[in-house]
């Protein structure tokens, strides 16, 4: 699989590069002429997308990686803002509970069919998890780069699945360049945020959504909102539209839209400040913690991405985030704090008239939610015997 | 949806009717000439199969609803037990997190189609979250039972989507029938886990298995392996594979297989003992604490299932579930400890010889598993600058 600059175009057959000369990250080439001339019929998985990607598809080994994506599409009409129709992406519902599971078994697919057995990646959160399971069930040896502070309980969910861990003393932003030169030297894949083959399986997330608008009749959304950390997974959202505008599938690109928390923004200042680079900031903290990246690799592609799609890069406060976790969880879906960003930035690009009344437009929740463990919960009590006075006039909420 | 008993065929039209005079109970009449004569060809959620059971499908609110089931069939050798092969079908794939979303959704747009706009249900675990959920998704009234002394941890989760929560004082298992009672007189519809039509959304896990089955293939699974509890899940195998079997889709019926934890085990005791009827014991503490039911409401139509079926109820203990549990994450699959019964059963029933070597069994992962938080993991430490020593020769597994 031939990979390519998204910036200065420069070509390369090396399967273990991942960054370009000019500094810029590299992704898969894609051929629009091999695309199908026709949505797929069914969304069972992701591999039932990944041909309208236009790119060489691994061949998938059996067990887990046959179940990443997949995810349904749901119209979730209490989420409405402001004349804005949302739909939802729950990515969730992915095998190991986020939308990683999609690089991550491209990745381990594509690595397994070049006959490497050994991967890992930088993470203490989703990616941790997703590469961790995926190495457990493909008989992979896999490394785990996690921060020196990582909480016990993340630890934990991350070492249900055997790898080597590491807790890394340091600068966890420069552990990502690290990472990637240590691995080549020794024969690891690491399969960090933007890494190319990850970037090819997180482009189906769009590539289904976008099949799920055509099937049900309803055209294409006019806009997809997604946060955006390392910029990974927004880099393969606009892989996917830019090829299938391409191949014709598509009429035009919805917009692309990606949120960052207001605490750890360098996207977002960089597209507010209208520049082509994104500059690294000093992060601060945020309940949406999974998304807090301070110094992005794939944010230049991101940034381009929003701008070549009239869309916009937005960040938003705490409170405003936990409102919209709340509102998710009103329509039954538990998300992160990181996926509630998205219904947050509904209402700024309402605001900022990137979004029109009317307007269909799909939020990714990138990943489920958990129980807040420390939160006081209010419940009544009573005794078996007098149950029947629980619906009693006045009792009822 | 007329509603008939299974043991004694009395029929009834009232919905409100769970249990029949004799004391067994009802099910939804299934038509099986109403049956589709080809397997669907792709399952994106359960309504794609639901039409195969042959009972009227209700309409299907937008939103969360849609979304129960369609969860994956895995192949993973790796779990191949004594020359079993194992399939594994993760339920924790659902909206919430377990099978329970399909019993739900259906009576949710049961319930709503009738007009109705209060449910309750009697659950600490995760048909509490799943009802919960679902009835936030439709703006319905929502009132769960809980015991007096749950966890915290386990109330946040459900508090997360907001239902009127009551802690009961005295005996849960007859809360059971109590609730019934007592929902009937105020007009609240308790969907409680044998509930009719609960019963006939949890048949589409067995419905989808089969149909995934088909559809790669593969004929059909010898076996099928559940946790029961209260037997309402057991018992919507039981009424798939019947209805496939008399509509003619279906050959010959997997042998159904159920398991509980030997702490508390009356199904599996009053079929070891030949008995026809579940007798209520005292039950133990057991790490697969959420099918903990010892006085399973369901019970004797589960014991049915399992003997029309040629299959077996049988009881693993708590280091056979942990054991399972682990070769479960080693397949990448993080499940809950009532899942991971269905790994140490296989091991039980091949020495039983109700599986032989060359059988293809599908496991039914309920719930997805959590992190074990008081756990203590192992990682191994080093400076970013160090990074390289990582992979020398010795350093690495
Ligand atoms: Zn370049
Ligand atoms: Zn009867």
């Amino acid at each position: 699989m031939t990979r390519v600059c998204w910036a200065c175009g420069a070509r390369t057959d090396d399967d273990s590069r991942v960054r370009c000369d000019c500094g810029e990250p590299l992704w898969l080439e894609t051929d629009p002429d091999s695309v199908p001339d026709s949505w797929p019929t069914s969304v069972e998985s992701m591999w039932d997308v990944l041909p309208l990607l236009g790119v060489p598809a691994p061949d998938v080994p059996a067990g887990l990686p046959t179940a990443a994506g997949g995810t349904p599409l749901l119209r979730t009409d209490s989420l409405d803002t402001e004349g804005v129709r949302v739909h939802v992406k729950p990515e969730g519902l992915n095998p190991t509970g986020s939308f990683k599971d999609r690089g991550t078994a491209f990745g381990v697919a594509a690595a397994l069919e070049r006959g490497e057995h050994r991967i890992g990646t930088v993470s203490h959160g989703n990616m941790a998890e997703s590469v961790a399971a995926h190495a457990a069930a493909a008989d992979m040896d896999c490394t785990v780069l996690v921060p020196a502070d990582i909480a016990d309980q993340r630890l934990a969910a991350i070492a249900r699945y055997s790898p080597r861990l590491v807790r890394v003393d340091g600068d966890y932003g420069r552990l990502y360049y690290e990472s990637l030169a240590v691995g080549q030297d020794a024969g690891v894949r690491f399969l960090n945020s933007d890494a190319p083959w990850r970037v090819a399986g997180q482009a189906t997330t769009a590539l289904e959504i976008l099949t799920q608008f055509a099937n049900r009749g309803g055209g294409s959304p006019d806009a997809l909102v997604l946060p955006v950390s390392s910029g990974g997974h927004a880099s393969g959202t606009w892989q996917a539209v830019r090829t299938l505008t391409e191949a014709g599938l598509l009429e035009a690109a919805p917009k692309l839209c990606f949120v960052q928390a207001a605490a750890c923004a360098p996207i977002a200042a960089a597209f507010a400040r209208g520049d082509d680079t994104v500059t690294a900031v000093e992060g601060g903290e945020t309940i949406a913690y999974s998304i807090a990246n301070a110094d992005p690799p794939s944010g230049g592609r991101a940034l381009a991405a929003a701008r070549a799609t009239g869309g916009a890069v937005v960040a938003v406060e705490d409170p405003a985030i936990e409102r919209a976790g709340k509102r998710f969880a009103a329509a039954g879906l538990a998300v992160e704090p990181a996926s509630a960003t998205t219904l947050a930035a509904v209402e700024r690009l309402r605001e900022d008239g990137v979004l029109d009344d009317g307007d269909e437009v799909a939020l990714v929740a990138t990943g489920r939610g958990f129980g807040d463990a420390g939160a006081a919960v209010d419940a009544d009590r009573v005794d078996l015997s007098a149950l029947g006075s629980l619906f009693d006039a006045g009792a009822s909420r």
